[in-house]
């Protein structure tokens, strides 16, 4: 991103605007309020138009006419259909990637499978950036697996240290990879810092050690681009409702590298995962391939308006994205340096576009507060990750750099005219 | 059900309809092709007119225009509000049930659960009517702890036998119950012949040998009284896409009797579970009550779809439902004894109302290329269970006389005409 030169005046923003070759497919999403920044768009994508259609479509005619044929019809294949679009956003090949559940019960399934493989082995390296609901998921399954002490198990989970809370150093992350690692399993990009893991070489350092590596991709999917199969990745999880635009919740996706599929099994047996579920064999026998990480019936309605959002992505392709996303949190940074570190903000984000997804964190210590104010009476949809993180999501695919331009002139009001100060900082139910 | 006297007469069924109470339910569901009757609401429920509403305000409002704020406008709560709904059809006092995952999921967080309570006793039980995938789901959890052979665990699943593949004799079932007996998993309605269990009973008998019960309610909420408190239930899942009328995979319900929700937690850790998910702390504590059983981010689309369907249920009533349930099943063995028994036809259900649920499956040596006849030319849509059964579900709330005695006479004219004849029998996808 050498060559970057910014201006902190809104002009720059509209011409930044004018040159932006993905500028088009913003006219794919709903904008019902235009007055509107939204800058959450890695934590609840906009709704594309299409999937307003495909919705109605679903429900009127696949579910309300077509009744139970709809399985015969489309619904059937959709965790693996629209799992091969998945896969192309994320750099599989075909028969790798399917769509389940959520990405906690996705975790919990290939974190059991990972450790059933090696079972010698006791130790799963992860860091303090990771999500900490798959920390959690993480420790379910050492705590199911015998741990703590007591046990003949004995397995323990061992965090990298987080450097000021935004990066992890690499040598403390390869230090904790050793002959005893069973799986190193870590996001793509951190959910507050926006982190990004160079993730070809982390996983050529587990393997070196013998371990597995599962990548979160839930924040990076649809914002960097990925390549699972030609970093020889071994396992992946993402959610598909933030730059993929799915819905609030839609369904995750996984995906098990093809030669570990017949050596792992899920620990969720279940229909969908079954051989040939409508023989009703009273005994389990898992399907082929990545099939048998599917567990109960999938939720269709979500999954069908996930899988509308998909096109757009691979349209618009990601080296595209990238090369907007980089412009768009570059811009936001040097505005923020340039408008609001005098006002007590700091970057919460590494600086070096390379370490960096497509979500910039603010820190002010009266951050909760702000981004009240700002949703309340400023009409800009941050979110706010604790203590004192204010994050604002950049989708390549709608958002501009007047929007950029207006969310930090808008932050900046917020602060010089004290309009924080009625907020209270009782956390609301979700931040 | 003494005093039912039926004809076989049209004329009967239609003065049937004009006494049925709930006649009217049937203005609230969408019928696209007015000709076509649906016996398959015990697999896929019809689509609920307020359905269609909901789920556009749900997509075009809540997510178009009001985006990540959703989250704090009802998105958040909806798993617990709408299994407060289910609560009142399955007789559970409040803070028991919520919304979660798919039924095999939250069959394997409760079996993973509960087997933990008492780790000395290594047994489970359940029939051989059961649904094959929650089958599947217990032999994955014997599985990981440690079963088969070799293992210091040892656990073990018996199935009480079925008699004719239709029903399970009490003796059979409480002989395999003992001492070592962690916990009895049934089905309380049969998948395929819609055999009833007398739940209150089994309950008592699980507990006399200090065993924990789970009962599966996929094919008995909304067809069958329901009271999960009075009977003492420890578990319960079940499937709202049937008779509840969700939509196709619409997010699955759990029940855990409040005395035991302290001492149980779901092997499954994330951030749903989790007591505060939004402070993000890196250790997992799992939240007070029922909630420590959900697990990642709900599918909101299908599960606000879903809750928005309860409401008939409650309006209608368990008592009203049930008295036609049982009036329309018998109707219905009724004529089929009287027109089809000549024909081939056997009956693959207890032929006694009080172990019946809603569905009645009639048996036939070419019950799938009768099957296909009926869905593809004589606009009849039952569906197929392996190897012969055609199985007819009648949701009490849209499924009219006149539509069983047209069945019944359509089913007829197939085999009579010999129009099954130009089927093939190789099954399709999902049968």
């Amino acid at each position: 991103m050498e060559g970057l030169e910014f201006k902190t005046g809104r002009a720059f923003a509209q011409r930044m605007d004018a040159e932006d070759e993905l500028a088009d497919y913003r006219k794919e999403f709903i904008f019902g309020d235009e007055d509107l920044i939204y800058m959450d768009g890695n934590s609840l994508g906009r709704l594309p138009r299409k999937t307003v259609e495909r919705l109605r479509e679903a429900v009127e005619q696949e579910w309300g006419e077509g009744l139970i044929r709809g399985w015969n019809a489309g619904w059937y294949e959709a965790p693996s259909r629209a799992g091969e679009k998945i896969a192309k956003i994320i750099g599989a090949s075909p028969g790798q990637t399917i769509v389940a559940d959520s990405t906690s019960v996705n975790l919990f399934k290939l974190v059991m499978a990972a450790l059933s493989l090696q079972p010698e082995r006791r130790r799963i390296v992860s860091d303090a950036l990771n999500f900490p609901s798959d920390l959690y998921t993480l420790q379910g399954c050492l705590q199911m697996l015998g741990h703590p002490a007591g046990s003949q198990h004995d397995y323990q989970l061992e965090l990298a240290p987080a450097r000021d809370g935004i990066s992890v150093d690499y040598p403390d992350l390869y230090s904790a990879i050793n002959e005893d690692t069973a799986l190193v399993s870590l996001s793509h990009v951190a959910f507050k810092s926006g982190f990004l893991y160079d993730a070809a070489a982390v996983t050529e350092k587990a393997h070196q050690a013998g371990a597995l590596i599962l990548w979160d991709l839930s924040h990076s999917a649809g914002a960097v681009p990925i390549e699972l199969d030609r970093w020889g990745v071994d396992l992946a999880v993402g959610c598909t409702y933030k730059y993929l635009n799915g819905g609030p919740g839609a369904p995750a996706f996984l995906y098990v590298r093809g030669e570990l599929q017949d050596q792992m099994t899920s620990p969720i047996w279940a229909w969908f995962g079954q051989r040939s579920p409508f023989a009703f064999d009273l005994d389990y026998q898992p399907a082929d391939g990545v099939q048998r990480f599917l567990a109960g019936t999938p939720p269709i309605l979500s999954l069908l308006a996930m899988e509308a959002g998909l096109d757009l992505q691979l349209e618009a392709g990601a080296e595209r994205i990238r090369s907007k996303s980089i412009k768009l949190t570059a811009y936001l940074i040097y505005l923020a340096d340039q408008i609001l570190t005098p006002l007590g903000f700091t970057l919460g984000t590494p600086g070096d576009p390379a370490q960096r997804g497509s979500h910039v964190s603010l820190r002010h210590a009266e951050g909760y507060r702000i981004s009240r104010a700002l949703i309340e009476e400023m009409g800009v949809l941050p979110d706010f990750r604790e203590p004192d993180n204010i994050r604002l999501g950049l989708a390549p695919l709608y958002s501009s750099f007047s929007e950029v331009w207006e969310a930090i002139d808008r932050l900046r009001r917020v602060v010089d005219e004290g309009r924080y100060r009625k907020y209270s900082s009782q956390r609301l139910a979700v931040t």
